[in-house]
């Protein structure tokens, strides 16, 4: 078996997220692993760094996947690409160390979040950019991401667990930018709880509106209330980055 | 009747260009006029700046139209939004002169060609950004585009006109500006010739790639030589980016 790493860029638009389900036909993993047994006559399983949800979006998603049959890394693009359809590319791929686990040797991932405050949003940014109200006000959204960001127990933004599963997580940063009428958040953790970065967006959202205060991220944390969360913003803003590994394997990104 | 000017943004990818056609259902003219008639009881004829070709998008054309009953320029925008489909909206209506002409007032208009020299065009790119060889050389494509600009006869770059028509335009300037992988060339003149930018992009790339000198430029314009000429560029990597008129309308982009 020789095991790959490949850097994958799809638009979540028209996928049930991720990860294979017996229901929802249409997922990224199902679209790929079709893809990946056309090409190669085998069935590899393919597992991603982070399991997007539905109508989220990837532009340096990582899955590692094993061959039995060896082949030129360029092959496996150029062929694997032929059999995907227009809304995920496999952009790079890579032999891998055997060992290499795209989930859990990624030592950081990335998610932006992006906001536009115009009055109409452009059709060729529709799939990618929620609406926020035109008098946002990035300032505030700041003030409440600059509460978040540590070692902790992220519990109140994230779905159920199983029982005795933890809750603690890293978040390196949450940046907020303008960039003209948008408003982008950059998000940096080692890992992140199912839903949590869009119930955190939905926080910002409305802190930048003023329907509640910066303070209210402090006050979630402390006291992981669920009443006091925010609806969450709509998956389309939302796109997986880029995913960052340690030494071993070269950054892919 | 009330004489409106609106901003229009379009992917246009599924739409059979901009101008009405007997066979071709699929127009924005179409798509437009319809909406409007939905909102407004009315059936205004709509009249672009440039009538883009199939697979061409815009984001700032610019488009005038009448109604008997006067309205709100916001409430037009939002009525005529809500009966139009994801891939056409209008970012902006205002009132207009009595006799402002959409096309005839333009004073310039600006277009952009994407290309890309990445192996693979990610999907988020794949409906605005045209392949090119990864060696391709923008030094050359700018020798050959600074040829280009004057107020000359584009006969050659242009489809053919009824008899007596003039080829004359005046093209302002050519720009060919790296940007990462994405090679990207602003055209802005006063008028352009039907087919005559994508026809002028043909000749770039095979400028870009070896496979003419980037003199053929001059050639083409001194000799009126079709046979000649580079076969034109995809429609996918052109955008309308901007229309400009000249003082008595304030500048709507």
């Amino acid at each position: 078996m020789t095991r790959y790493r490949a850097v994958l860029s799809y638009v979540g638009t028209h996928f049930h997220g991720w990860q294979i389900q017996s229901n929802a036909p249409r997922t990224v993993q199902a679209v790929l692993e079709e893809a990946l047994a056309c090409f190669s006559g085998e069935q590899p399983r393919v597992v991603a760094a982070g399991r997007t949800d539905a109508g989220v979006h990837a532009h340096g998603q990582v899955v590692h996947f094993a061959l039995e049959r060896r082949r030129e890394p360029r092959r496996i693009r150029g062929g694997v690409n032929a059999h995907l359809p227009w809304d995920v590319k496999l952009l790079a791929v890579d032999e891998a160390s055997p060992g290499f686990d795209a989930r859990r040797d990624a030592a950081w991932k990335e998610y932006l979040y992006r906001w536009s405050r115009a009055a109409v949003i452009p059709p060729r940014d529709a799939f990618f950019v929620a609406p926020i109200s035109r008098n946002a006000d990035a300032g505030r959204m700041r003030a409440a991401a600059e509460l978040l960001p540590g070692e902790r127990d992220f519990g109140v933004f994230g779905a159920q667990l199983p029982s005795g599963e933890s809750f603690v997580r890293k978040l390196h940063f949450v940046e907020v930018e303008e960039c003209g009428e948008e408003i982008h958040v950059l998000f940096r953790g080692d890992a992140f709880l199912r839903g949590m970065i869009r119930s955190i967006c939905g926080l910002l959202a409305d802190s930048g509106r003023g329907k509640v205060e910066p303070e209210r991220a402090r006050e979630l944390l402390e006291t992981g209330e669920r009443r006091l969360l925010s609806p969450k913003a709509p998956a389309k803003g939302l796109t997986l980055v880029r995913v960052h590994y340690e030494k071993r394997e070269p950054d892919p990104s």
